[in-house]
């Protein structure tokens, strides 16, 4: 749950010089739940102009090598923004996390920062259309600057009045070390840009280099105090764990779950609805067409687009399944970590492909080569969507006392059910890929019956993992033949870790 | 808050049978801020059609006509498309204020109804377009039909699950009462769509008839229902008191004040972004083109997109502070009803205007009459969603026990604040309609300097209020002239009818 919004009457032991203050102090629940919305609609855009490439039917000879120019241009702006956009929406994270209420001042200059970060994705595009010019660095690189310019701002500001920000850093004595720690942090970013974009006028191709540092920033700098602290010894560890409660970048260090399921939220819901937003815009046929080229059947016009609706009812269900497998997963996840929340952008930048993937695999003529390459990316594309989702819960088991509620830890009572959920889109579209290698000819039908058998498995999945489980004890432990022995006996494997692990 | 995950412990008092049931019970805090995401993004759909219709600057003495038609059509469906969805995520909310706990199932059921909800602006937009054509009915209708036979589903299946009810049903003793009514009130809509249906074969006139009264179907029953009380008298009402906890649909019926703001944030997030997905898309220029007709300058050829970028701006700032006016209203809100929330929807039904009202102002040529419209009528979109913005505040003053926190009902220490951020925008945007009115000559200064001052004018608003309310009474109460007695004045004022409110 996120911050509770803290009954008036808590605030009443500040001195009376803070009080006006403290009467336009807000909890940060919707600021954070706004900056959520807009980040994820944000990491999510640059997949439209891949989407909208339009792959046409009589350069079919051509296709491969126009798919390679999508596969190598398109996609490479989309991943990157995704990855851009990801990082600043962690440093936001971040940033919130120290300062946990807002008054009016600090939600306008968060929505100041948010502008700029909605402007982010089109900079880096001509960037990246752009490689030699130096306008693109310059302009990604001022509004990377002017964000780190009024976070800073925002840092200042909420150590200027300490009831904003988090409780740990409101009673600790050394506030004055967080506040230039965080601000070192922040600022290093916008520095480096500015480097950036005086070398973008001398060498342009050192700035590439600088930006890549940037991104990968907090890895290196983690190295770099990894090695220091083998280096310099033990007293230097114990005084870093001091200092560094927040800002870490450690891969363990706690990150907000409300946000990193906020977000996620966000992108799976454009991401589901992106194949309408075209039907609604491009596939209600005008009333003249309607008339001259079909006699006026509307039916038969619309029968024209049969492919489109066929691939969003598709890829509306996959998003939506793997919505559901990532809700069941955050369930039972009660800390996330930054090495999750990677894995998770990583899953997520997947599913944002999925609509294009689908939607090729309708657009093509039946049985052709193009049809089964576009079948066989949608599988690889569902496979890594799904596998990511399953590295996080490894990931998570790996520390499994701390991330995870009992139920789904090992040896828990939905341990298998858990497991069962995850693997199922990876294994479904690991079959289907191979299905559709060896018999090629039938690709398209073997396709769409994975679309329509997936989410009837999702509904009777208990009864088939009980079943699994069942026969699989029938195999290996023949001697306890009888299913509702092996029922209570899970029911009792459960109760002992559970109990064990809580008290 | 949303309902909170309840602790596995409190289960415990379950009879046995149902314990196995219950460790798939999830809190449904997820699957409802996902819907709203969903339902956020296809009740704003249908401004993409009106957005992309290209204003041709060679006709431009058919724009009168051609802004007309867009009016009268485009607009239209918009705006009923937002009303359909608006009622559907209504009677999405009323549904799940009674189920509150989710298991598996009723997450696919709810994903199946969702995926059916976002098809609906679709279908009503076919209906639009080929009004005499009997297939956008029946779709429209199918679909409404299906949506009411899932839900159906799912209140049968939560009835048969009783521990996933709200728990004011749980220990109620007519819960068969309660399903029968909510089961009667969900199908009473797929029934009407029925006969709707069936009418288009015979008189589709009388179809759209009958889908005016679908939509307006709870104030007409609530009509009905006022006028047989009147008639029947007191026995009736207090037969109707019980039985009616949920799906009364009396105007001061509680709506979930989390899926409100859900909804909200879902809305603005995407308006705000709504120009910038078309920048990302359509601007980013060709090399080659770049080459030939810029002679290589990437500037020069950025130029030419010079009034979008400004739209954006202007858009997301007006969009973005238009949000922060509805989080520090809804932050003082305790309790949203019904007609708050058709308020709400209102206001949400103008923001989704404005991206496409801003774009329009720059994109004619200087002092037109055509610039003047556009700015007349951003200023009119922008005055209306703030002036309804300021309406739920008014409404809820009127039940200010209720519905208000103390701070800002009559006399409480943020009234005048609050007053003067609801009411910022709607003087601003009349003042700018009149001066461009008056002097049309320099409307786009005018209207380009209400943009940058306003995110000025809420930075410092609350020096202004003081200031104001100082002028005021230094001008109506002459005897006491020092602002600071003002200012205490103002702190006894207010902490009065706080405590007598709270104890």
């Amino acid at each position: 749950q996120r911050q509770p919004k803290e009954p008036p009457q808590a605030l009443a032991s500040v001195g009376p010089s803070d009080r006006e203050a403290h009467s336009g102090t807000q909890s940060s629940h919707r600021l954070l739940a706004y900056s959520d919305a807009l980040i994820s609609i944000i990491a999510t855009v640059m997949i439209l102009p891949v989407a909208h490439t339009k792959v046409e039917d009589n350069e079919v000879q051509f296709l491969r090598q126009s798919v390679q120019l999508l596969l190598t241009t398109k996609i490479a702006v989309y991943l990157m923004t995704f990855l851009i956009v990801s990082v600043a929406w962690a440093a936001h994270i971040r940033l919130f996390q120290v300062i946990v209420r807002i008054d009016d001042c600090l939600a306008l200059l968060n929505l100041a920062c948010m502008m700029l970060i909605t402007f982010l994705p089109y900079t880096f595009s001509l960037m990246a259309t752009f490689t030699e010019n130096v306008l693109g660095i310059l302009l990604f690189c001022g509004c990377v600057m002017v964000i780190g310019v009024i976070q800073s701002l925002i840092v200042l500001y909420a150590f200027s009045r300490p009831f904003l920000l988090n409780e740990q850093i409101q009673i600790s004595e050394n506030q004055n070390y967080y506040k230039h720690h965080i601000l070192q942090v922040i600022m290093r970013v916008p520095i480096m840009c500015f480097f950036a974009s005086i070398f973008s006028f001398i060498f342009f191709q050192l700035s590439y280099v600088l930006l890549a540092i940037i991104i990968f920033l907090p890895y290196i700098s983690q190295c770099l105090k990894w090695c220091r602290s083998k280096a310099i010894g033990k007293h230097r560890i114990l005084q870093e764990l001091d200092s560094m409660l927040f800002y870490t970048y450690l891969p363990n260090e706690p990150l907000s779950k409300d946000r990193v399921e906020a977000f996620s939220d966000g992108v799976y819901a454009i991401v589901a609805t992106l194949l309408i937003l075209d039907i609604c815009e491009d596939n209600v046929p005008d009333p003249t067409v309607v008339q001259k080229q079909f006699g006026g059947s509307l039916i038969a016009a619309l029968q024209v687009y049969g492919p489109e609706y066929l691939a969003y009812f598709g890829s509306f269900a996959t998003v939506g399944l793997l919505w559901f497998v990532h809700h069941s997963l955050f369930l039972h996840v009660t800390k996330t970590t930054r090495f999750m929340g990677l894995l998770n952008t990583f899953s997520l930048a997947f599913v944002g492909g999925l609509p294009l993937a689908y939607q090729l695999t309708h657009e093509f003529p039946r049985n052709s080569r193009n049809e089964l390459e576009a079948i066989q990316i949608s599988c690889v594309i569902v496979f890594f969507a799904g596998i990511f989702q399953l590295a996080i819960w490894v990931v998570a088991l790996y520390n499994q006392q701390e991330t995870l509620h009992p139920y789904v830890r090992y040896g828990g009572r939905e341990h298998e059910f858990m497991l069962a959920k995850l693997a199922l889109y990876p294994c479904v579209a690991l079959g289907t890929f191979f299905l559709t290698c060896i018999l090629s000819k039938f690709s398209a039908p073997i396709f769409h019956l994975m679309e329509i058998t997936v989410p009837f498995a999702f509904l009777v999945l208990r009864i088939l993992v009980r079943i699994g489980l069942a026969l699989l004890r029938l195999i290996f432990c023949p001697d306890r033949p009888d299913p509702r022995t092996v029922v209570e006996e899970e029911g009792d494997e459960t109760r002992v870790p559970f109990n064990a692990l809580v008290t």
